[in-house]
């Protein structure tokens, strides 16, 4: 099976515009991307990045400036069996990726909070994603429209794709590879205060 | 084993304000909690609704007005293993629970999303719980500093506690039970503009 991670190169993360700049957030995702890419590889994969522009990476580099529904469909065009897993699923473990692999169905689907796909197996050949909007209710609907067998699988790991504030909050409890440390040497730390668990950034030393 | 839901009857679901009406959280939460004990009933167990207040439902009810943690710790003082399971899990699935069920760790551990502790199966009559702040990670410590061993179960089902609007959106989008009817019955839908998934309210039919 090819597993394609998907790498948007240029201003990634701008939900995260409040809180990093531009340097620190095309650094974080860096970081995240490599974290991804090792914890594949951790599971005995051999990953493809799928980038929108050329990147020093350690992996095989396949470039694709279009939208990420076009580039994703032009692999699957290509060749099935194909993963696909985003770049900022910072908090995805080996144990989290043996879970996602496991399942046999046509189409192997691993919700984002908020309805994206944050990783999908298509094994249908017909199969073709759209990442525009609630892509996992699509996904689930172009699934049944072509009789594919659906396996989803439940995963806070694989769920928690990394955009916003609150997700960090998460890397910081649960990250298990170089994310966490990016963003604890950038000076972020957990902020638990009456009941509730916040994120607070200091200067570094 | 003993399973128990500890439920705040009085003022439920107060970061919801701002959407539900009092009479509504209300209402909302009792439906969750309904929900979360029929999944524990599907999977075979007979849980124990642990109430600050008497309520009308269709399971043994311990009435305890203390606070979540001492109300919890004198039931594990009582009898271990217990189990706790919060009872706005209202995206658990008999699936998801069997998978929280199945570790044999002296502690089993469902982390929240935010850092809190959704489930726990203790079978160290040692251990007690503390819910207050980052209690996922003080629940970690304090396993470690009695050699219990721990399981941590990754399920987006069960990490997700229905706190905030956003939760509302994983409601809708996964939930299996009363509780996404309601919110729809409410006037509650999703609403899917550019690529982001939020949440509407309409009135009522």
């Amino acid at each position: 099976m090819r597993v394609v991670v998907p790498y948007a190169a240029g201003a990634p993360k701008t939900r995260l515009t409040d809180i990093l700049s531009a340097t620190e957030r095309s650094d974080f995702a860096a970081v995240m991307r490599d974290d991804v890419l090792t914890a594949l590889q951790a599971v005995g994969w051999e990953p493809e990045l799928l980038s929108t522009e050329p990147v020093d990476v350690d992996v095989p580099v396949i470039v694709d400036s279009r939208s990420l529904t076009t580039a994703v469909n032009a692999v699957l065009a290509e060749s099935v069996p194909t993963a696909v897993v985003m770049a900022d699923l910072a908090l995805a473990t080996p144990a989290a990726l043996e879970r996602f692999f496991a399942p046999a169905g046509d189409v192997v689907l691993v919700p984002g909070r908020g309805g994206g796909t944050n990783a999908i197996i298509v094994r249908d050949p017909d199969f073709r994603v759209d990442y525009h909007g609630a892509s996992y209710l699509d996904h689930l609907d172009r699934a049944e429209e072509l009789g594919a067998s659906v396996s989803v699988v439940d995963s806070h790991r694989l769920a928690t794709d990394i955009d916003e504030r609150t997700d960090l909050v998460e890397l910081l409890l649960h990250g298990e590879g170089d994310a966490p440390e990016w963003l604890r040497s950038a000076g972020f730390q957990l902020a638990i205060s009456e009941g509730r668990v916040g994120l607070r950034r200091e200067a570094p030393d």
